[in-house]
């Protein structure tokens, strides 16, 4: 069978205070295209379907529409996990009746144990999942993470696996290549070898597809660019196809691109250069200016309409920032008054500023001294 | 054929800080042995599913399962639209897949123009709307007010009914039986008679069955008592019968009751009447005495553990508010103290304190005017 794996959609996402709704929409009609013009047999969700774990109405009406389309009006069978995201419980509203449309909604850990036949595949689908929640399974307080909880929950998997079908996992965690140390949040991450006994594993949470290398374990990465750090990265689908044992990635254009501009600001408050971009772009500015700049974001959003943030590479705040994380509190006052004004000015004091410096400092203490003992 | 009318179920609704969910839980089920021993063929639910428009997952979860029960496990038939309590949105969750099971779960006005038949029963389900949607849906910003709304609505309902069939309407709203000029919040009264064109009306809105008299357009109210104003009705649900044309109610038998014991403190706050009381029940106190009770509340909560309200009938502070409610502003300063010293002592002011007054006034009134003039 040939199965699209997608997720991470965070339906109902705000960047930087922009509802991202219509651009979600419209990455959903391609999505739909896709879906279509690939004779796709299902979709698969792996997780954070919704932003938040209580959605806007306006989120939850659009999911609700979409996928009524893609299951009920295109008869596409659906497997959906919840991500972290997610309220398990508010998600799962519906899933017991969802099930006879070959709509299968899963929210709970255990669901893991009982795999999904379609055609040639044996869907294992084990949503998002707190360590609690498996020591309370497995009846063992003891499981220290939940790399181990994984490991128990793959051995009940295999023990179901049928010889005739592919076995695919469809889950919502932090894997990870061997950086074992490496934690996203308050996560352990899975070592990937544990689910390497599978022939494809659906992986949703990290929002780059190329955060995880390997030939058959995948995240498929958000939909769109969900923050500024996402700007250079290509989002997309995998289509799989089980039979070929084939992977492709087949990406997806936002209505509305993140674009970072780096340069002057001379250079990028002009016409000219804005010309050159798409001013309906989600605009991150990174300017290198050093010198102080009145009303910067004020005059930039003349050229572009919406921009997320605006970041002084070596502007006065940086240099502020730079200086702070040197260790000061050694340094006698005038070292500290020296320092500070040559990060500001990038230039040292001159002799006559240093004279001038040392009687004002020590004109300072005596004032401070007859304040202090008056 | 045979079915319940219920409305009002306000699933995760908290009566004084108390958690109603197992009073309900454990109601339901009474709900569902009626339903079975009764041999009903579908479930009504006349609005207000839920307490409120975004409901704890606790909630949730709770009415999942017992819709789940009931629609999927027992196989009844499910009538339910939204109430004004209900976020339409939220609630309509699943309901293009719940249509497959016979899970009829409408949260849209104009889902009354298209009649859901079951058995010899042609069903109009009308939601709680709000007046804008009806001049928008008829295209008319004129139409006044709900009546009329309900006028069009009938009318357009009527031209489709199917002869051989009976006609219930299901709808969450205010009806009156011919008193106009009462409103309940912001919503004037549906006039009865607009309804009187189907063959039975089940309505869900007011809490109390017997807030309209009329032998086929009900009230079923709560399945629970959810005030102390309602301490006094019989809660339960109407089995319709559309054969033999009979509605009949029945009672359903709270976990927990709601009682109000009124009477002298000393009589309450002992154990003998206390013993005579169900220890468990929720529990509205009125006090008799007039004197000040140091402690009531504290010392009556050993005696009743769940009192939800202690109100004094007699007391300083309803003697308080009596005396505000008198027009006081015209009242001479002497005149507004004997009026005081009587609401709170119920005897008139002596001679000797009248002389003493009216001194202990003329002198503060000096004081007073030496201050200003200071």
């Amino acid at each position: 069978m040939r199965f699209i794996h997608t997720a991470d959609w965070h339906i109902g996402k705000k960047l930087h205070g922009y509802d991202l709704i219509e651009d979600q929409l419209a990455v959903f009609l391609q999505l739909k295209e896709i879906l279509c013009t690939k004779k796709v047999d299902a979709l698969v969700v792996a997780g954070d379907v919704y932003d938040q774990s209580v959605p806007s109405e306006k989120a939850i009406k659009a999911t609700n529409h979409l996928l009524a389309q893609l299951n009920l009006d295109l008869k596409l069978p659906l497997f959906v996990i919840s991500g972290n995201h997610d309220s398990a419980v508010r998600l799962d509203t519906g899933s017991k009746w969802f099930d006879y449309t070959h709509f299968y909604l899963k929210t709970q850990m255990t669901a893991c144990l009982e795999p999904i036949v379609y055609d040639d595949v044996q869907f294992f689908m084990l949503p998002y999942f707190k360590l609690q929640e498996a020591k309370n399974y497995f009846n063992d307080q003891n499981i220290v993470d939940l790399n181990s909880a994984f490991e128990l929950l793959v051995k009940q998997m295999q023990a179901k696996f049928l010889p005739t079908k592919k076995h695919i996992l469809i889950t919502h965690c932090f894997v990870s290549n061997g950086l074992k140390d490496l934690e996203v949040g308050t996560q352990s991450p899975i070592d990937v070898k544990i689910l390497e006994c599978f022939d494809y594993v659906a992986l949703g949470h990290l929002h780059n597809k190329n955060a995880l290398k390997h030939p058959y374990i995948k995240y498929s990465g958000t939909p769109l660019k969900y923050s500024l750090s996402e700007a250079n990265q290509t989002k997309g689908v995998w289509l799989v196809d089980t039979t070929k044992e084939t992977c492709e990635f087949i990406t997806l254009k936002p209505k509305h691109d993140i674009t970072i501009l780096k340069g002057e600001y001379a250079q990028i408050a002009s016409l000219e250069y804005a010309k050159k971009v798409n001013s309906t772009d989600y605009i991150g500015i990174e300017i290198t200016d050093t010198k102080v700049i009145p009303n910067a974001l004020e005059n930039l959003r003349q050229y572009y309409p919406k921009i997320l943030n605006l970041k002084r590479l070596n502007g006065h705040e940086m240099l502020l920032t730079n200086f702070k994380q040197k260790t000061l509190k050694h340094l006698e006052p005038l070292e500290l008054l020296a320092t500070f004004f040559e990060d500001v000015n990038q230039q040292k004091l001159t002799n006559d500023q240093l004279v001038w410096a040392k009687e004002a400092l020590e004109q300072s203490k005596g004032e401070s001294y007859e304040t202090t003992d008056a």
